[in-house]
Parts: structure tokens; sequence; C-alpha cells
């Protein structure tokens, strides 16, 4: 009696080893500043609660049709038409719970088993997971550092399509980097996509954590509507990641396929928060934006008191909830080679937790540059200062 | 571009067209009688909801551990110790978002492509359908109606077990059949689980849906804890069927290749329902008491409906909420070889809507006699009475 042999191919989101570690300090008695978090330390806002309590004490607690309530999925298909440009239809959403489920889903749909998947590394940890639990080829393509943040290595994501290759996963304004594309990388993406005629997940995750701007979605590109599944959630946006509340929106016939999976799988996403899920696109909007004004205040002190740390360049991205900062100096100056090494040094000297690259696929070859990942979704603007200062002290010493 | 090949070995629930052909039929201004449901018309206990705001408004609205709150682990574990005579920790328990998540979760973690798997026809379509989706080989085994309900052909099961087989499914207090094993019939097979290696899923989703005498579970037989995983739900017995709570329990390293499987999949389970499913193990126990006392009259006024119509036997179950009457005479008096024929016309005729055989797999060679399920969790007494006294009426004309 053994396990499966796909088991063997399974990974998982190491991050949750630094949680762990941290905790574990913290349990020691020690202050722990918590970077590492992709977590939010931000409840729902209170209409949105209560419409989910409404519609429990109402009696949805029932099943709903697999692929949710189609008040949601109406919704739900105006919203995402109106942001990105294109149109969609009930008939293109399927409700899932969490954003993190269409992943699996998507490649189930298209992706047999000795066929490749591009995805990007540094990156979700789960995509290259699944991509190989499924019996898939991962193969994965790198970003530069720029002047101004970082860039899509074209050139080496071109290079490595062979006619093997089926699938290509997209999450621009990126964990961990906080990457985004510019319109010009994002035309040239959806032209190789359809040159080569790949299947898209476009993990739109943090398309609306943006603090000036606008985003733009690669589902409004020619050829990109019919080839694109695109990654919904509520979880950022209005602080429901616990809710487990997202959606797959893409063409109808691969939308069909992802609810038949949902039929077999969870058989449909909890009733009662659907409802609470349609207060949230359509009620009151203080709370996404006071979220956000939030954010914006831990993304501007975390970037001006890392870049004020020597040896360390931290970019600022005007989305996502995560700083990507390049240490290589900073690591040299304090004499570590190994970024575990320091991650556990720091943590031990001034209770700052964070991730590290390596927590995001593993390094390609040619990677001479270290960073770490912060998040500053799980820690108040006053612990950000506070952790940074002693970071700085340390580093500096 | 084209879907996975997979995608065409992936089966559904073809209960769900009934639902929509009633529903049809219902807006058309028909008086229709829902005997098809599988869901509940019953509304979630108070207590229970109220545990689930309270953890809402306390903030519990952030990610949870991917295996559930320790908390409800803990419960469920001391739980489900009590009640089937065998010990669990923690460690045996991962949290769902539902009983259903875990028949594909337990067949990723233990069957590979080309192995067997064994699983009850009549029975729940998913068995097969996630069977076959894994690349596996679905070899279905049988039940004989008896004198007091129906009863494993033994014979048949051992005798399709071969060199490739190493899972059994199996589904005491049975969906479409409410049928239950002896104690023998259920040691044969621990017994036979053992003789032949194999893991074992005891969907055990109706444990707690009984009217008389004391449920029992395969896995207080020798040999079988360590290789069977249970398949537990909080939707039927506190009639929580949309909320998406349930929870695998076995041996530790499958539950914790379940739990890694949770990463990769939804993350987690929704934070604050879990709380509920702690009140709802610990709290006030009138709640599902009333509602197993609702069931109970309606069970027996279907059974004393259904036995009252001529060309009708209907077993009395003590279980589920499910009836599977035979029918094979009342066809034939009516002039109906087909069951899906029959069904259309008494939809037709009386407005009672009702799955049969041919909803829980493809009939096995040799199958001569003719049966329909009746579920009557989403039906009240008055209406079961109503609609089998014009079932009765239209039969009998």
């Amino acid at each position: 009696m053994q396990q499966a042999d796909r088991m063997n191919r399974l990974g998982t989101e190491t991050a949750f080893a630094v949680g762990a570690q941290a905790a574990a300090w913290a349990a020691k008695g020690n202050k722990v500043y918590p970077f590492h978090l992709g977590d939010m330390n931000i409840i729902t806002p209170k209409n949105i609660r209560d419409a989910a309590i409404k519609a429990m004490n109402d009696g949805k607690t029932g099943y709903c049709p697999n692929a949710g309530i189609p008040q949601l999925r109406e919704t739900l298909a105006r919203e995402v038409s109106a942001q990105r440009g294109v149109e969609y239809q009930m008939e293109n959403v399927a409700i899932q719970p969490g954003g993190k489920p269409v992943i699996g889903k998507f490649l189930n749909v298209v992706l047999n088993p000795g066929e490749e998947a591009l995805y990007p590394n540094p990156g979700y940890p789960i995509y290259e997971s699944m991509i190989e639990f499924l019996g898939g080829v991962a193969k994965p393509y790198a970003y530069r550092e720029t002047e101004d943040g970082f860039a899509l290595d074209m050139d080496q994501l071109e290079s490595s399509i062979t006619d093997k290759t089926t699938v290509l996963i997209y999450n621009n304004y990126q964990n961990p980097m906080g990457a985004e594309s510019s319109t010009e990388e994002m035309e040239y993406l959806a032209e190789l996509a359809v040159k080569h005629d790949l299947w898209v997940l476009s993990d739109e995750a943090y398309y609306e954590i943006r603090y000036s701007g606008e985003s733009e979605s690669i589902v409004r590109f020619p050829g990109m509507k019919e080839r694109t599944v695109i990654l919904y959630t509520f979880a950022k946006k209005f602080a429901m990641t616990g809710w487990r509340l997202g959606a797959a929106v893409g063409p109808e016939e691969i939308i069909a396929g992802i609810a038949k999976i949902n039929t077999n799988d969870e058989s449909c996403t909890n009733h009662f928060n659907q409802y609470a899920a349609i207060e949230a696109l359509t009620g009151d909007q203080s709370g996404p934006k006071k979220i956000l004004q939030t954010l914006k205040e831990r993304r501007n002190a975390a970037v001006d008191a890392l870049n004020d740390i020597d040896g360390i360049r931290c970019y600022r991205p005007e989305t996502t909830f995560y700083l990507f900062p390049n240490v290589t100096e900073a690591m040299k100056n304090k004499g570590f080679d190994k970024l575990a090494d320091f991650q556990n040094a720091a943590l031990e000297s001034t209770g700052v937790s964070f991730c590290t690259r390596n927590h995001f696929g593993r390094p390609l070859p040619g990677e001479t540059n270290k960073y770490l990942r912060f998040a500053y979704s799980g820690i108040d603007t006053d612990e950000i200062e506070e952790g940074l200062a002693k970071f700085k002290n340390w580093i500096e010493s």
C-alpha cells in the first residue's frame, strides 16, 4: 500500500515554513514583525459581512448551482467586462472557493501529461506544483531588474517555447516582485500566445490593488479572449482572504469544463457567502477604498525605510502588496552568502520576518542578485517603521 | 487548442438534469413534488448560524491553516473517535469544503493510473467519474434486493478483484438505496480489504441520519484504521449542505497528503464557518434532533404511501433520506419499459419528480428489476402525501 506516484510531483508553499518559524520565535517571547504573510490584518468591511449574514438567516444554507448563483455570475461578468474592456456574460463565469482553485482547474481542463507550460520564476509556487502534479512539464521564464521595476526576459521566454508548449501562465501585478508589464510587453506576450496557439491563465489576483495609474488585462489584446482564463478573487480588494471566494472567467467551453470539475470536486462554493460577493461588487465602496488607502500608507513607509538602508535597493510598485528589495550588497556587507542564513539571522537579531526569492521557485541559471519578499498586508504602518528601523540598525552595524 | 484528454473521462451527476426538468415543468405553472433533490429544505439551526456570525464579526475573515483550525480538527477527532470506537487525533483530520472533495483527494493520494478501484453501482456517480478522470479503472460492484433491504453481492465483488485492484470505495448507509450492511457483511468486507491490501474510502455521509438502532463504521474492524479514510460531512445532520463543510479522517500520512492537496487547491476551507462546525458538534443538540425527527416523519409518510401503490415494493431504511422502491410491476402494469419514459410521464401526469436507478451508474449485466430513487430531504410531509396520492391514482388508473 503506497501513495500514488503523482504525490511525489506535488509541491507546496514553502512560505508556510517561514510563518511557522516566526510563530515559534514569537512563542519564545520575542517581538516579531510579520512581513512574511500574504494574508491581511484587516477585517472584511461591515456591509459585506452583513450581506452574508442576511443571506444565511434568509435560509440560503442549501446547495446552489455548481458554477455559482446566477446573480453573482452576472454581476461579476459585468464588473470584469467593464474593467477589462472585454465583453463577458454569465456563461463566462464559474464561481470558485477562492482564486487559487482556478490554477488547478484550468490546468486540468487544458494541459495533457507531457505538454509544457510556461510559468514565471520567481512566481507563485503553486503554478509549478500543479503543472508537475498533472504530469506536465514546468518551464520557468524569468524577469530582470530594470531602472523602474522588473521586466520580462522575452528572449529567454520565446526561446523556451517548443512544439510541446501549450500553456502560458501570466501573473501581471506579480507576486512576489510587484512587477507590472508595460503595454508593449503585454502586447508582445499576447502576440506570442496567438502565434504559438497557447492557452493562457491570467492570474489577476492583484488587478485592483493599485495605488496610481490603471490596470489593464491581457484579455483585451487581439485573439486573447478566446484563449485566456482570468483568475479573479474577492480576497485582496475586499479583505476576504479567509472567505475563499473567487472565480474563473474565460471562454464558455473552458468555463463549462471548470464547472464540471466543480460538480465532481466541491459541488459548489458556499451559498450564502455569494450574496456577500454581490454586495462587495455593487454596494458601498468606502470599505475597499479605505483598505487601499491603508495599504498605500504601508507601502510608502516600507519602501522608504528599505531604501534608507545601506546596500538595499527597493522598487516602489504601484500594485500588489509585495516588495522585492535587492539585498545583494547588504548581504555582502554583513558577510552572508545564503538567503536562508540571512533570513534566520534577521529574525533572531531584529524580529523582522520575511520570505526570500527562494520561496518562489528554484533560482534560475545565471542568477547572482539576492532578493527578499516583504509583504505589508499583514502589518500596520507603525510596526513597519519600528521593525525596519531595527533591520537598518542591524544591517548597518 | 483542445481541452485535455482527461476531460473526456470526467462524468457528472445526471440527477441535476432531473432538477432542471422539474424546474422547467414548474415554470410552466405546474405543481411539482420534488423527490429528486438530495438537498434539504430545512434551515441550519440558529445556534450554528450564530456561531459563524460571531466568528465573522470577531475578524476570523483571514486565512486559516490548510487542514483547518486546530480546535475543529481536535473536536472532530474526538467526535469521530467516540462514535466509531477508534482513536483519532487532530493529525488524522483534514477539514474540507464539503464531504465530496474527499472523494477526489483520497483517489489522488492513493490511486495510480491503470490501477483498479471497486465502487458501488447503483451508487453515488462521482466515484466512477473521479476514478476514471484520474486514469484509474472503475470496477462496479452490485447489491441485490433481499427480504429486508439490500445486500452486497459478495461473490461478484470478490471475483472482480485482480492484482491491479488497489482501492475499495464503500458507502454504508448508502445513496441511493438506503442500504445498510449487517455486521457480518461489514466484517467480510474488512477481511477482504486486508487480504487484498486495499485502500478504503468509507463514505459515511449518512452515518448519523439514523432513525433507530446504531451506526457502525468499517474502521473499527481489525486492520482497517490504517487503510481507511472516512468521508465526514456536516451537511446532513446539521442541515448545512450549502455551507460546504466536511472532513477527511484517516491515517496520518494520507491526511498529510490530502492537506498538501488543500494547499495547492483551495488553500483552506472558509475560516469563520469552522467555528459554526465546532458549535454544531459541541453546542445545543436540539437542532439536529429536530431535523432527524422531521426526516423520520417524512420517511414514514413516503414509505407507507409507496407501499400502498399496486406494483410497488419499498424497503423502509433506518438510515439516509433516500428510498429505492422496486417499481418493476408498476411499470409493467402501466406499459412502460424504460425508466426515463416512466419518469417523464410521472412528472407530466402528476408533478411527482424523482431520479431513477439510471442516475446512479450504468445498469449491470443481468439487471431486470426497475428501481426509482425518492429523496425526502427537500419536501414536507403534507406534500409527500399529496404527491404520492396523485402518483398512486395515476399508476393504478
